[in-house]
Order: structure tokens, then C-alpha cells, then sequence
């Protein structure tokens, strides 16, 4: 697999996941919506199936859309550390065109929105109380499930031209987006569940530096590390528990 | 597959999801119905698991169901211009065939109904916000996730009779259903995401000329264009963007 | 397959499937539950996936469960006449059994709650509004599309020992249960998707001659056959269309 | 496998399935949490989801995950009795863990919950209406139907290393999940479901024994028996109708 290809599958995968992700969040909070307050069961379906969307349009790259996958992918020797600078390139990149593009969707929306300043939610994750240490805590167990998940689960395995793919068996990415539902339904209560730097600080970027949203404020910078450090760090413990036991029998 | 079996299955599959589809509307919208005001998650399941039962019984011809499928497998090599005409009869003969069968189903709570002019909503789409120009966006993203993801997503290969197939694998066709369901979830707020000029049209027709709903009023035909051109445009973006990046390896 | 394992299949399959079907009815319509009045998408959850229990268990028969299925199944030539009688009898049987059950798990709740004659609607349905020409109508629409999935589907073959089956595929009996599901959803407004004769009838006959349940009332027999024969109906029509269509091509 | 594998497979799963269940219960009823009061469907998808997730990991030995699954796989012969203390182990220990790692990512919520005694319903499950007799017939029902399906269903077969495997077929995990969702809507109304000895008397000692919880009361010791009982006959009458059917044919 080519840098280039890398770089194009998982943006375009990652693009549609934000896209979806930053959607369902603007449908329910911003007013003049279908599912202006539709619930957090309806928020935690459209994470969960923007994961199947994006991911299966990824497949030919294992559909990582993560750097805290890539990176647990990587310590635990499956993709390889070269590849890893590429990955990192398209879901950031992903991450920032499908905030642009979440935001040309709903345009009307946004600008008739009476309270703008508070649309950032629709961006990027806060805690509801702001304690970093525990937050991380939080953002850490999130991201070891998702990760150890796609590492230990069986239907992880080598797909098309060798690249490890856990959208092999008969659910194809349906497995790993309800693993995501799960998380959030059961893990999301007190960060909302970046669990995934790419989805939390690209469109962090996007509302920062590119987008032209009405009212809008700081982009809250002082927590914006937690998201980033913590599913790394969940990434990273999972592919260390995977080491240890994935032999075992 | 020769022109009569594309229209009679097409047809069949449609008038199917439009019966599912706008069914869905009338129990929420209706009331003396078990489902009234039953919320915005349980709309996009009923159109997504539409789209299921619909597309299963549409497999010998590929399940399009929409036009706007059918345009993005054409650009894309993967349907004959010459069969277009045929899918195009099925879906759109079969849309209004659903659209009257949701009437039947339905037809003491329309009776009933105290504001009977409301009930084109139960039919076709309109924007929460109307601004052609931006509505029309909505419907060329939504439609491009939708069309994007069946040409790109691995599922896709040649089913029987090398009728091309998006519901070969170990899902069916729960895949597609799974990107409706999220697509109404996470970019239907604005527009209520048509993505399918025949959904849209169909049942409009249905209700201008065919039904005798009491009470009705106009079928809004000045927005009745995005909801189609919308549609066709978000297929051809994906049909060129899967020419573009399908190689890339 | 003998005739003894028909009616055991058939008997375990639809007592499960009744089981949870009622049950999550009960759940809702009792107080001092965990699920009291969880709304119209739990209702529909717990009745799709009651059969998909139900079905799975009752596999080695084709898991009909349901009169209407197994009518449609043998007009169209996929189960012997001859079988008939036996899945009918271990269909009534099961959905009887299977009552009885749901009265055992909530006998708490059915003598703790406040309106006893309230409790008929847990066991069989009701239309909301009485019209039994337009509810045959609704209930027929709605069988038409459950049999309709199951013939033509193409996950439907045959199974071990020339058994037809429509659980063959990767999805298995999810399959079924998704159709359900949207039946409910988008078709179960007016009368409560009955759908099934056993499924109506069975727990009725619990409810009026067996059942020692707190300040019950009549049975609402005057409505009975409406349930029985609508899905009947729906059924014959779904094969008789099944018979037209299915060798186009 | 060995013992060790044993402990250590179903000790994952296990805690997996108890941090994303308590979980669930923690986003709901905890105060500041982005699932506050989301709903009984939320919980259920939660426990539902979270049996997906730990019985993925866990599928080398076969994903008991459950002393009542495993009590009935021993009588119906498909675990072998020596095994069987290995996967109590794990089974208990992995829930204990769980129910610790759920405090941690609720640790702020739980200091900031303004009624601290009520917090053992996010660890054990208490009935409604308290009945001990009639508590303990809704958990046997409830984890017959589980354990039922388990063994009835086709999907049933020996997997790598002739351990016995429910999650062989295209749904994977996902069959069983589907189940307990169905059982968590359609019987868990009276008691909660527990449905599993570990999953209620695990995160119980946790809670009396380990955790420093705020405010925290006793652990209601009086019923603790009811869904440990409950659950094992349950699993054992489930394993006898097994025994009695599965040659017929």
C-alpha cells in the first residue's frame, strides 16, 4: 500500500466518520433541526454508524481512522511504523475536511442559531465536570476498550494485500461500530468520548481557524490535550494487554 | 436481466421502502396511532430498515431503489446507459405505488387527522429552513455519503447474472440500511434528507393527482426540484470521485 | 422431519417469541417496572427481536412461527400441505404456552397494578381506530410485506434436511427480526401489527379461559377474527404475487 | 486450554461486559453525565452491546462470560465439568474488575452525585416489587430464554481448539447480544434481569468490600442470593429442555 493511498482512504474514511459525527451532534443541538433534541441515544447511533460508514470506505487501508488505533496497530506489530506518519496525515486531514463539511451542511442552521457561541459541542468534546487528571482517566478506559476490541476480537485479521483488518467477518465494520455505540452509550457520561485525537482536534482546528461560524468563540485550548493524550495512551495500554495475552491457550 | 424484470423488481422493491418509508411519517404524524410523536430516532429506523426490506426483495436487479444509485453506477461503469430508462420506470412507478399503500394503511387516521392540510409532510420532504441554494447542499452531501459509500465500500461486487451488488456479504443488504439510518440521523436535520429523487417525487405525485386525502392542499411543486436535481448531483460527485480513487492501491 | 418435531420446533420457537413479545408490552403497560412507558421504538425492539429468539430456537422447522408464514409457504410450494397442520398446531400452542409465561415473569406487576381491565392489550391487540374493514386492510398491507420478505428475499433457501429457510444467510434470523421491526415501526400505527394469527389468538385464548389475572374483562372477541384473518389474507396474496414474479429475470 | 487461559480470557471479557454495563447504568443515573435519564432503551442497548464487546475478546474459551452459561453448557456436555471452576474464576474476578474500572470513569460523577446512597442499583440489580419467590421466577425465565438460545440455536458449534462457540456463525457476537437486549426490554421490567450470577454478586463485592464510594449504604445482602440462584436454574432447566430436544427431527 502506497503512502499516497494511505493517505487518500483513510482521509476519505475519516471525512465521512466527522462528517456523520459532527452531524448528528449539530442536528440535535442546533434549533430548526429534525432531531433538535432527539436524545443521547440518537447521538451515540450516528457515532456509531458514521464509524460503519467511513470505515467501510476505508477498507483497503484496515479502515483505522484513528491515531489511537494506528498507534496500537503499531506496538503491537501489525501495521507497520513507517506507514504510521501517513495514517496520521489522512485522519487528520479527514478529520478537518468532514468538520467543513458538516458545517456547509447545516449552514442554515448555524447562522440562525440564537446562542452561537455554545456551538462548539458540535465540534469537539468537553467534559461536563473539568477535572483533567480523571478526565483522562476517563478518555484512557474509553479508548482501551475500542482498541483492545480490535485487537482481540477473532474477526481480526489480514485482509487484501496483507493490511490487518478487523471488517473481515460476516458483520464486516458493523462490529466495530457497535463496539463505538457501546462506549458511548456506557462510557461517554462525563467526557463524551473522544476516544480518537483525530475526530476531537481536527474539527477543534476547523472551528478555530477555518470556518466562518457565526458567534463564535475560544476553542477552549486549554483542554484539548486530554483528548488527544488520553486515547493515545488507551491505545497504547491496549496494545500491551494484547501482547501479553494474545498467545495464550 | 431483460427491461421487464428490471421494472417489475425495481418497482416491487421501491413501492416497498416508500410504503415503510412514508408509513413510518403517517404513525408519527397522525394521530390515533400507536407511534405518534414516537421521535425522530424511530423515523430514521423505519425509512433505514425500509430501505432493508426493499433492497432484499430488489436483489436480482441490484436493489437501486433511486434513481440517483442508478445515475452513480452508470457514471461508474457499473450499469448499462441503456438499462437506466427501466430503472428509472421501476423506481419512480414504484414510489407512487407505495405512496398508495402507506394511504391505505393508514387511511382512518387520515380521516381523522384534525389539521388535514399537514399531511404532504407524511409524503415528500421540505426543508426546516428554505433557501434553495443551501438546501440543495444538504441534499448533494447526504446523497454523495450515500452513493459514496455503495460504489466504495468493499460489500460491492457482481451478484447473479453479473447484476452488479452492494448486498453480497455476510450483512445483505442491512449494510445500506445502516447508512440510511445514519445519514437521516446525522444530515437529514435541515431537509429531511430525500437523497432519492423518486422517494421524493413519487409520493408527491401520488398526493397532487392520485389520492383523495381529505383535506389536502398544495404539493409545495416550487421545492420539489431539490429534492430530485439535489439527489442526481450528490451521485455523479460520488460516481467521480469513485473513478478518481477506486485503484489506488 | 416428523411431525412430533414440527409441533416441539414450532411450540419452543413461538413461546419464546411470545414470551418476549407480550412481555415487553407488559413491561410498559405495568407500573413498578423498569421499562413503564418506554415508548413506541422499545415496543418494536422487543417484538423484532422476540423473533429473533424465537426463530433461531425454532430453526430446524424453518421457524415459521406464524400461520400466515407457513399459508404463504405452502401456497408457494415450499412446505407440504401436508405439514400444515402440524406447524399450526405447535404455532397456537407455543403463542398459548408462551402467554402464559409472560404472566408468570410479571405476576408482581399484573396484581399491583392500579386499572386491571386495562391488561387485555398486553396479550393481543387492539385497533386504535374500530373499523374492521379498513383494519383488515392494514393488517393484510402489513402481512403482505412480511411473507413478501420471506419469499422473495434472497436469503431464503433451503436448509438442513430440504427444510426452507430464511435464517440461512450471514445475517441469520436478524433478518426476519429487522422486518418486523419496521413493520412495527411504519406499519403497526393502526392496529398493533398483529401479523400472525398465533400471535393474536393464542394469547387471547390464555388470557380469556386460562389466566387467573386481577379484574380482567372480556376478551374483545367481536374484534378476534380481524388479527387471524387479515394476516391470512396477507399472507396468500404475498405467495400468490411470490408465484408471479419469482422466476422474472 | 489450559486453566490459566481460561481464567484469563473470561476475566477480560467478563470485566469488559461489567464496566460497559455498569456503565450504562452510571451514564444514566448519575447526575452531569451526557446520558442522564437517557431511558430504558439506552440501558438495555448498553448491556446489550456490552455482551457484543466481552464476548469478543473472550471468544478463545468459548465467551461464557456467565456462571448460568456455563452451568448449562456443563450439563448439556459442551464444557467439561473440570473446566468449570476456571471459568467461575474468571468469570467472578473479571466482574469484580469491571465494576472497579467503572468507578474510575465515573469517579467525578460519583463524588458529585448529590444522593451517594443510591448508587448500588448501578452495580446489582434490586427488583421492583419485592417477592423473593416470584423475583427468583423472573430471573429463571429470564435466563432460560438466554441460556436457551445459547444451546438451541444454530449457530451453535465448535470453534478453534473444539472449544464450543456461539459466535461462529456471520452475526458473530452480535446473535447473542441481540438476545439479552430482547430479554433486558421484554423481562427485565420486575428484577433487572441479572440474569448472571457474576454480573450481580461481582460489582455487589465491589461495591461493599473495595470501592471507597461516597455516602455508600449496605449492599442489600437479603436479596443478593435471588440473582444468583435464580440465574443458575435458569441455566440448568434451559440445559435439560436441551438435552430432551436437540436430536429431534
Amino acid at each position: 500500500m502506497s503512502a499516497g493511498a494511505i493517505i487518500v482512504w483513510e482521509l476519505l474514511g475519516t471525512a465521512v466518520l466527522i462528517l456523520l459525527g459532527n452531524g448528528v451532534v449539530a442536528n440535535h443541538v442546533l434549533r430548526k433541526n429534525n432531531g433538535h433534541n432527539a436524545g443521547t441515544l440518537f447521538i451515540t447511533f450516528g457515532w456509531a454508524f458514521g464509524v460503519f460508514a467511513g470505515a467501510s470506505i476505508a477498507a483497503p487501508t484496515g479502515a483505522h481512522l484513528n491515531p489511537a488505533v494506528t498507534l496500537g496497530l503499531a506496538i503491537s506489530g501489525k501495521t507497520a511504523w513507517a506507514d504510521v506518519p501517513f495514517y496520521f496525515i489522512g485522519e487528520f486531514a479527514g478529520a478537518i475536511l468532514g468538520a467543513v463539511l458538516c458545517w456547509l451542511t447545516y449552514k442554515l442552521q448555524f447562522d440562525d442559531h440564537p446562542e452561537p457561541g455554545e456551538t462548539l459541542g458540535i465540534f469537539s468534546t468537553a467534559p461536563q465536570i473539568r477535572n483533567k487528571a480523571w478526565n483522562l482517566v476517563t478518555e484512557i478506559i474509553g479508548t482501551f476498550v475500542l482498541v483492545g476490541w480490535v485487537l482481540l476480537s477473532p474477526v481480526f485479521e489480514n485482509g487484501e494485500d496483507g493490511v490487518p483488518s478487523f471488517g473481515n467477518s460476516g458483520l464486516g465494520y458493523a462490529g466495530v461500530s457497535f463496539v463505538v455505540l457501546v462506549i458511548g452509550i456506557s462510557l461517554g457520561g462525563p467526557t463524551g468520548y473522544a476516544i480518537n485525537p483525530a475526530r476531537d482536534l481536527g474539527p477543534r482546528i476547523a472551528y478555530a481557524f477555518l470556518l466562518p461560524i457565526k458567534g463564535k468563540r475560544d476553542a477552549d485550548w486549554g483542554y484539548a490535550w486530554v483528548p488527544v493524550v488520553g486515547p493515545l495512551l488507551g491505545g497504547a495500554v491496549a496494545a500491551l494487554v494484547y501482547l501479553a495475552v494474545h498467545n495464550l491457550s
